[in-house]
């Protein structure tokens, strides 16, 4: 939870808490345990939640409507702003009884392989806080990050002079190596090179070039 | 792993392997740990990849492209299509290496909150697999990048030739040139060479070298 910045924890009728194996296992989160709201019911728990959004294993009855998790966190990140959302979790064993999901306005379910799809539930958990994670972040997380990359003008010096050190060192041939001189162009221009790296890589075309000069 | 449909596991150096603890945790999921391939070294697990995603907890330098959860399990499934493609994760305490991460094409790193930023291994294990369950699920995958690249090896092989020649011609020293040379290793992964490529950097490597060896 709070890896993904989650901090509001309610516990209903915990067997045992506080629980010295639950504490160690919180390091460095133990303020969120210490936080954490003790109810006698889950009604209790979700008393002033407007959408209450329940996980389980298992698929049950066409009854709810069911949302994976990215859909679930949509909707939770979503009405968050209109009031307070509960995600509840059962337990380890048995997930949530029919009982308790009748408290539920939705179900979500994580689509797990259909021969093997008993998660922990500390791993439901962290898939869900990972997906409210994802969708809190307004700007997206997109793909690649915005690494500074040489402009055009130096990518050009790069291809100018590593035409001219290749023909230099004999590697390339002035006018008959067009089709390789290319493919080195595009080569360079895939690896989107920095300012940095465009000089390194022109340094060691004039150390080639210096052997030649200095035979 | 196993809930998320995946089942090829390379274990590199394990501290204990088989151990009790290990298999007594992976109650239902011991076929996919009896199926694990134990490695000597990351390059041999690698050996037959063509694309190797690292994850990383901390963001490193801007050299490598660094790339969401979603994203990278895009790419990796993108990519399976036409080869093996590998997920690294390193220690629970410390993560990969530099030395580790120089064999990786891509970084992927989780978007925790910057305060609590600490996810155990497991964890972070489950939502890259979840993510690839979905990727999988989806008919449409993102951009399939459909050219053959060199396998793991091959680059390896480039890799090596780069640091020798370097040195040979004066542009490196031995020793003192770790971060020049780790810096060109992550731009030519970035590039992501096909074999000729390769074989024409090689060529050019080698034209150098023949300078200094017939002066």
């Amino acid at each position: 939870m709070k890896t993904m910045g989650l901090d509001s924890l309610y516990l209903v009728r915990p067997k045992i808490f506080p629980h010295a194996d639950c504490t160690a296992r919180a390091s460095g989160a133990d303020d969120i345990l210490a936080a954490a709201r003790v109810c006698d019911s889950l009604p209790e728990a979700l008393e002033d939640c407007r959408l209450v959004m329940g996980s389980s294993a298992r698929r049950r009855t066409v009854e709810w409507p069911e949302l994976s998790p990215s859909a679930a966190a949509d909707r939770l990140i979503g009405e968050s702003e209109l009031g307070s959302v509960a995600l509840v979790f059962g337990r380890e064993s048995s997930g949530l009884s029919n009982q308790e999901l009748d408290h539920c306005h939705f179900i979500s379910h994580i689509p797990t392989v259909a021969h093997f799809s008993s998660l922990n539930l500390a791993s439901a958990v962290q898939l869900y806080a990972y997906e409210l994670r994802i969708k809190s972040m307004q700007e997206e997380v997109g793909a690649i990050n915005e690494r500074p990359v040489a402009d055009a003008q130096a990518m050009e010096r790069l291809h100018q002079h590593m035409s001219e050190a290749l023909i230099e060192i004999g590697f390339a041939e002035p006018d008959r190596s067009t089709k390789l001189l290319r493919r080195l162009r595009r080569l360079f221009n895939r690896a989107r090179p920095d300012e940095q790296e465009v000089n390194i890589l022109r340094g060691i075309l004039s150390a080639a070039q210096n052997l030649v000069r200095h035979r």
